[in-house]
Parts: C-alpha cells; structure tokens; sequence
C-alpha cells in the first residue's frame, strides 16, 4: 500500500497544504490559502488602530487555512485517509499566542477582545526592540552563558521581548496567559496536547537541550514576575523535530478528511523544515531559504560561541547535528528595491521592446560583465545587518560610481554584495572550525536567478546546487510527518532517514569559474575592508545618518 | 553717441557673439554658431583615426564661427560700425594651435594633414596624462616653487603636457611650430599681432608676473630640447585681460562689417571672463560657473600656496588681485547621469500625468525633505575630484539606502554632495587665510535649479547671489573690448571701471536658513570623515576599484 504525508507550512500571509510521498518525497499535490486577516499592522479587526511596530495575526486565520487546505487536498489528490501515515507542521517563529489554560486564544474572548497584547504576536512585531535591548542588557550584566549560543546579541523577534512586553503594558494578559507558539497551537488544535516545539524554544527561547531554560535569577533580573516564567508559562513537552507529538482527534479528523489517530509530529521553524526537504544530512552542507530576506542554516559537529550568528541549537534542525543559522536582513527586496526605485524609463522601454521582463534585460546585461569590471562595490545593508553584526541602524552603501556607470553595473554591484555578506557569514563560520563546502539554496529567487547562483559560487568558491523541493518548507513539514509516523506505519525511524529518502537536493549545481572566483577574492577583500570600517565602528557615518533620520521623525511627529 | 563692444565667446562646440552697451552692460543681441566639426575624438576630418584620450578641433572652425556670428550681429542688431568701441575674446584653455611662423596652422599644411599632432589641441585632450605625471615628478623632485601656485598638481588639460606630447610623438611638428592658444591665434587673425593672454599663460602655463616662466634648468630635465621652449614657442607680448591688444585689420573688419583700427583686446579664458560680467570687484567675492562641471573662481588680496586649487595667478582675473580658481570636475553631469539612469518608470508617468518635467517633479519633491531626513550622504566624485583632492581616480559613493529610500531622496543627496563638495573648497580656501563670504553662481544651472541655489546658500552659509548675465563668459568678453577701447573712445579705463558698469551680480539673493545651515553643518562633517577616508589614502577602495576596472579594459582590449 502506497503511504503519504502531508506537510502544513504556516508561512506570514498564507499557509500551504502538501502531499508527499513517503518512498521518494515525490510532492503529487499542494494547496494554500491566504489568511483572511493577513498581517495586523494598523489596526485590530475592530478597527482599533496599533501603535507602530505592531504586528499582530488573528488566530482564527490559521484555522481558517487548516479547513480551505487539507481537505481539497486530500479530495483533489483521490488518496484514501488510511494512506496517510503522519501530519507535520512548520510555522513562523517567535510568532507568540496568549492562551487560557484550556487552549483558547485570549483574543477570542469578550473581555480581551480590545487589547492589544492579546492578539498573536507575529515573528515581525517589532514594538518590542526596547525590551529586546532591556534583557540583551541584563544578560550581558550577568555574563549569562546562554548568550554565547545567540552571537551575544537578542532580537526583538524573538519569544522573552514579546513576553516581557505583554508583561509591562498588559499585566492583565500576562497573569491569565500561558503562551505558545503558533506551531504549538497548532499541535494542540490537532491532537488536543500542548507539547513545545524544541526548535523554537531554542532558536527563539535561550532553551537549550542541555541546560534547559535559563536560570530563575536571570528571569527575576528581567523582572520580578518572570521568575517562574518557563514553568508557569511555558508547561509541556519539550520534542525535538520530527519527533511524534499526539494522534489526531476524531472531532478534527473528520473535518479534514482523515482519520482520527494519525500520527502528528512536533512542529518547527519554517526555515528549518528545508533541510530535511533538501536531503541537508550531514556536516558541512549549508543551506539558505532566498526571499526577500536570506536565512542561512549549517549543520555542524561541534558547539561553537560564534559572534554574530543568530544561534545555535543541539538537534535544532536534525537530530543529531547542532543546527547553527544566520541571517542576511535584507536579499531578495535589496534588488526589488532596485528595479521598483532605480532602473530608468530608458530600460524598461528596452525590455517591452524586446518582450522581455526588466529583471531578465537587466540579469542578460548584467550576466555580460567580468567581476570588478564596472568598478562598483556595495555593502548590503538596505534592510541593516543579521548575521554577523546584528545591527539594524547600518544602511547600504554603494561606491565606485562614474558618469560612465550603468544601471545594469548597478544591479550586478548589489547581487555581488549580498553574495559577500553570504561570504562573511561562512568566513565566520570557517574561523571557528566550521568550514562549509557547499550551498543548497532554496526559495524564491534560487531557481528564478541563475546570475545570482553563478555569482554566489564565484564569490564562495564552493558549489551551489539548487534544491529540487519547490515548496522546501511545506515538503519539510511532510517529512517531520514521516518521521513522526515511524516505520511500522509507513514511515521512517528518524529524522535523518525520512530526509535521505524524501529529501530532494538538487540536480542544478553552479560551480565557481577559478577565474572569476580569484577577482572576487580580491574584490571581496575591499568588501571586508568597508564591512569593518563602516560595521564595527571605525566610521560612524551610518548611525550618525540613521539618527539624524530618525531625529527629524520626531520632531515631525510632535 | 552711444558705444557698443562686441564680445567673442568661443567653447568647446560652438561661439558666440555678444553686443553690449557699454554704459550700462545692457546686452542689445547675440548671435551663435555651431563648429561644424565639433570635436575631434574619433578621426581627423580625413577619417584618419585617433587614439584614445584625443579632442582635437579644425581651426578653420573658429573662423567660420567668426564669419557666421560677428557680421549677422551688427547688421540685425541694426548699430553703425563707428559705433563699436572696441572687440574682447574668451576661449577655452588650454587649447593650443601649432602654427607656422606666419600665423598658418600647420594641420592645414599639406605636409601635416594626416598629422595628428599637428591639430589643435582641445583643452579636454587627455592622452596627454602620462606627460602631466612626468612634468609634475620632474618640478616636485626640482621643488619648483611654481607648483605652489597649482595645488602642487600638474593637469593633463594644461599646455606644456600638450607640447611634451607632440615633441616626443611628432618632433617633426614640434620642430616647425610656434605654439598659440586659441585666444591668441584670433587675437592674430583679428590684429595680424601674435601676443600671449596673461591669464592662459598663468593658468595653464606655469608663467606668472612676477617669477616668468619656469627656469631653463626646468625645461632641460623635463626635456633638453625644451630648454629654450618659451623664447623659441611662446614668444610675443604678455598681456593682462582687458588690455589693448592691437587694432582690426582692414580686411577682416570688411569681412565682419566693423571699421579697421577698431581695437582687440587680449584674451582670456572663457570661465574667467565671467568675473566681469558678474560684477566681481572685490576680495572674497567667489564666483562660480556652473555647468557640466564647476568652475570656482575667487578675489584673493594675498597669495597662499593652497594645496588642491587649480591655480592662482596676479591679476589673472582683475588686475589688482590675486585671481584663485579651483574646480569640481562632475556638477551638472551627476544630476543629467541621475536622471538618465536611476529616475524609475513611476516617476516618469507621474511627471507625464502631471504635466511637468521629470526634473521639476523630482525638485518638487526633494525640495519637500529636511536636510538629513532621508538618512543619505553622497561624495560627489562621478568624475573624479579636481579640487582639492585632484584626483582623476576617486568615484561616486553613496551611503545609507534603506528599502524606503526613493529616488528623489537619492536627487537631493546628490545635490547635497555637489555643496558638500564646493564647501569643501571654501574651508580650504578660509584656512589658508582667503574667507568667502559671497557666491556668485553663474552658468546653465544657476537660473534653472532653485533648490540646488537654496542648499548651496545652507550649506556654505553666506548669500548665494545668481550673477544676471545670462552669457556671462561673452558679456565678459565684450567688458573686456570696453576696458581696451580705453575712456577716450566710450570705454574704460580700466577693467574694474567696466566691470563695475557693465557687470551685472544679479537681484536674485539666497540666503541661509539657520536651522537647516546647523543641520548641513553636521552633514558636513560626515562629508569631510568619507572625504578625507576615501579621498587622502585612509581606505584605498575607489583606487582599488578603478585599477580592476581598468586592468579590464586592457584584457579586453588585447
């Protein structure tokens, strides 16, 4: 009997449903839907305005995308419910639910409706930076060693900022509150346990396997009433991914079209479901989710404190391997800025002309010239730096500029310079001990920007291989299924087994051109020059504009 | 009896002549003509090709320039020959004529036709590079005191890197000329009189009132050969602008509708003459011409060696004062490559359906923005830097783009850049003890970009004043016919008596606003950190980067 899986990817505006087979990951079917409410960044649905930064999600969404998704996939697709062995789940992380104890939504109910804490907290709700920069404080203080696991730095997208937030200006929801994570609730919603996604606890939660939460001393530093935080709101299982989280409840089941019991496996980071979907098993492979932000994973075989990584995790990603990852803020958007900002009427008559897109003129102009040849250099910091600096009021910069300079020169100096600030991040990696010797790259921009591939080999000197899982995330998701399932139901014994077979790495691999690699190496050496001078404080020309930009905000909006 | 002067404005694709009133520097008429040739860049007239870096023009375009212009002045503008004081000239410099004994330019020779030495030589002639790097190692290792009077730089546009070039590539045309700028080769065509114009020979020729010209152990270690040069090349009366240079001879004046013996004054150079014509009279008067590039010119009342300017010279500008001229080698030309290259599609439509230009549209806009709200700083550097970097090597750069930046904040940091730049000069110029307290901007931009006026006001902090001579270099010319004429036949005695009654500083005033100047003042200092970084050897990025984009150009050109 033929076994499948069905992967759920909870992304930012919509979720997908997959099917997958278990024998060969062989994806025979998708469908998605966008939540209705997208992202609550204005207003709640009541039309209570937010205050800025705030980026709230109605949790009913997610529901919503369960009912629209699986059933039609399981109907169109005209497989039986006994074929399915397991149900896996990735969600964007910290994306953060209040709770009641008995799994409501406090947002739900009548006398939480109009507070604003009580809404899920999205991954990208970004109020939260002075609360971020309050706990960064008081771990530093206290030389906490967690610290060294997140590049020494904590990010107001991650789980403590939220929670103290809600602490601080809603006390109300804080006390009635337990919270849990949007992949969590998930979980719950199917099988009816609250269990932890230990991904997320780690990525997003300073929870490692072997130390646990942090202390209660660091919690009551943050404040007094976070003291027994972890135990009063956090309870549960802790399962690393891929791991069996519950069975599916028969009143659910039968809503989707399945049966009651099948297996559900513990949810994980969107990002973090690639790997396995892209046969990511073994030290020394990197692969890197492309949209409009980069999000870097590498699997290594030792713990490492690195400065400016985003943070590493014991099993994190695959049972087995610490699961480091780093981030580029800004990738895909740097050139959809580009050519929405600065590619002239000239250009864009030239390709309609031609019958061609902008972006491929551009990419076929841009595809002629040698490294270095226009004499343009930019550090990519459009949307401030990730992964290694970990500073967001750093801003891009863009140099060499002649009466000669081109718009297509322009654009092959902004994809070289985020193919550098790639190659930052592994030189990082590779000074302390964790030398990578390949890129799979996955996302939107990996099969749409051949240019970008062959220019990230050039710059990493390693190959990049494309991976063959279209929807890497949702694929991954079905694979945690797999996993989850076990053998004796059609599945796998572990993780890594389930992603050596469903896995899909790739046959596409750019290989570097010694020629044009060696330019680079040269060309890279005055990246690194400008990186320091204008990253690490030797020029402080960046926040100085940032501030003064940010001054006149304020004094506009007195 | 009214009195009129005629003034000659020769540029580098066309001439023109002007009709003033000398009472009062009304302008009655102008007439111009395009050369027929233009510029010399791809092949002689034969189709005989030129090397990279040649601008050569056809003399005989100057005389067709005279003949098409001068005659249809007179007879439209309906004035009787008698009525005609006197005649002045502006040229570009250096632009320099190898001609026969007898006043023939040798490229119209049939022995030298296919010379291409033997043409004149346009002052943007810049395969002459390598000749300026050897002069200016040969007078630094002399410690020439002149070279305190350049900056301590030596520019491939100045004459004796032209006459090292044709002496060492073609003896043969070295061995038969005498050498003319272009000013002095019609002051000979008008008067049969070869006399030399102070001005170009101080600017561009290393000769100076009070020291002459370079010693003959100069010319030796450059080369022996020229150990004679001036004496044996240059030879003729050196006169200031303003000065009588001989009287028209009878069949020219036939030929232009004027009387013989109407009197020629020396020529000068076609940026200089605009200080008269601005009415610039006094120390601390800066007067700029803005165009393609920038060309500063300010009174001073001492001599200073100032390192980076491009020249002061003893009554080069106004007799009476020490006339300093620096440059901004990219201006107007950063604004046209911004708007031909980086101005979006949606900017374009928007201009269309407004019904405005793109470049009103884009004013419109930036004009609307707070200095440093957009968080953007540019070094104006798209053509290198002329004053006071001197540097043909430093490029554009452009920093702090965020995925919010538009292009009109880009627009207005660029313009920005430009004041940065030119209040750079300023402060050099003001500490070496030579304040500025008054701009006088003339040129295609200065009536046309009120916001750019309005920031510069800002930026330097002292009333930008927009000089009312619309042909400022050809009013000039004629100021310069008015002071030869002399008092006795209705001109003046002296060329600040006509420039203070002919010249014409402008009613249109900007003044600084104290808010924004503050604001600039801070920008500034983050200019001068990039600026003195990239531009004084702190971070060698531009060099680097022009030399790969150079090594290139020699791959592919093999």
């Amino acid at each position: 009997m033929s076994r499948y899986t069905v992967g759920l990817d909870f992304g930012t505006l919509s979720a997908r449903a997959l099917l997958a087979d278990t024998a060969d990951g062989k994806v025979l079917h998708t469908v998605s839907a966008d939540y209705p409410h997208g992202v609550l960044d204005v207003c709640l649905p009541s039309g209570k305005p937010l205050p800025k930064g705030f980026a709230l999600q109605h949790p009913g969404d997610y529901l919503f995308a369960l009912y629209e998704t699986v059933p039609v996939l399981i109907r169109e697709s005209g497989v039986r419910p006994e074929e399915i062995a397991g149900i896996g789940i990735d969600f964007t992380s910290s994306t953060l639910l209040p709770l009641r104890e008995d799994g409501t939504p406090l947002c739900l109910l009548d006398e939480f409706r109009e507070e604003i804490h009580a809404w899920p907290k999205l991954w990208k709700h970004h109020s939260t930076a002075p609360y971020a920069r309050e706990i960064e404080k008081v771990a530093e203080a206290r030389g906490e060693a967690f610290l060294g696991r997140y590049g020494g730095r904590v990010s107001s997208e991650w789980l403590l900022p939220k929670v103290l937030e809600t602490l601080r200006e809603a006390p109300a929801v804080y006390d009635r509150a337990i919270f849990a994570e949007g992949m969590d609730y998930m979980v719950r919603i199917l099988t009816g346990e609250l269990s932890r996604s230990a991904s997320s606890l780690g990525y997003k939660a300073f929870w490692d396997p072997r130390d646990g939460f942090p202390s209660a001393d660091f919690f009551r530093a943050v404040d007094p009433r976070l003291e027994a935080f972890p135990a009063e709101k956090l309870g549960g299982r802790i399962l690393p991914p891929g791991s069996y989280a519950g069975s599916l409840l028969p009143g659910i089941a039968g809503k989707l079209g399945l049966l009651p019991g099948t297996p559900v496996a513990a949810g994980t980071l969107d990002a973090h479901a690639a790997g396995p979907a892209l046969g990511v098993t073994r030290a020394g492979q990197m692969y890197a989710v492309l949209g409009t932000s980069g999000c870097h994973m590498l699997l290594g075989d030792r713990e490492k404190a690195i400065p400016g990584i985003c943070g590493v995790i014991k099993d994190g990603i695959m049972p087995g391997f610490y699961g480091y990852e780093a981030g580029q803020s800004g990738f895909g958007d740097i050139f959809a800025w580009f050519l929405k900002n600065a590619v002239p009427l000239s250009l864009a008559e030239e390709a309609k002309a031609k019958g061609v897109g902008l972006h491929d003129l551009l990419s076929e102009k841009a595809a002629r010239l040698f490294p270095g040849e226009s004499g343009l250099l930019a550090l990519d910091w459009w949307n401030g730096n990730r992964s290694v600096l970990v500073d967001p009021d750093l801003s891009g910069l863009l140099v060499g500029m002649t009466l000669q300079t081109s718009p297509a020169e322009i654009y092959r100096a902004l994809l070289e310079s985020v193919a550098f600030g790639m190659r930052m991040i592994v030189e990082t990696f590779r000074e302390y001990g964790l030398p990578a010797d390949e890129l799979i790259a996955a996302g939107g921009i990996a099969g749409k920007n051949p240019l970008l591939m062959q220019i990230l080999a050039d710059v990493l000197r390693f190959p990049v291989r494309i991976g063959g899982a279209d929807q890497a995330s949702a694929l991954g998701a079905a694979i945690l299924g797999a996993s989850a399932a076990g053998k004796a139901r059609g599945g796998y014994d572990s993780l890594a087994d389930a992603a050596a077979h469903m896995g899909n790495a790739g046959s596409v691999v750019y290989l570097p051109d010694p020629e044009r690699a060696d330019r680079y190496d040269t060309l890279f050496g005055a990246y690194r020059t400008l990186h320091d001078l204008f990253g690490r404080g030797g020029v402080s020309t960046m926040k100085l504009l940032s501030s003064l930009a940010r001054s006149r905000d304020e004094e506009v909006s007195l």
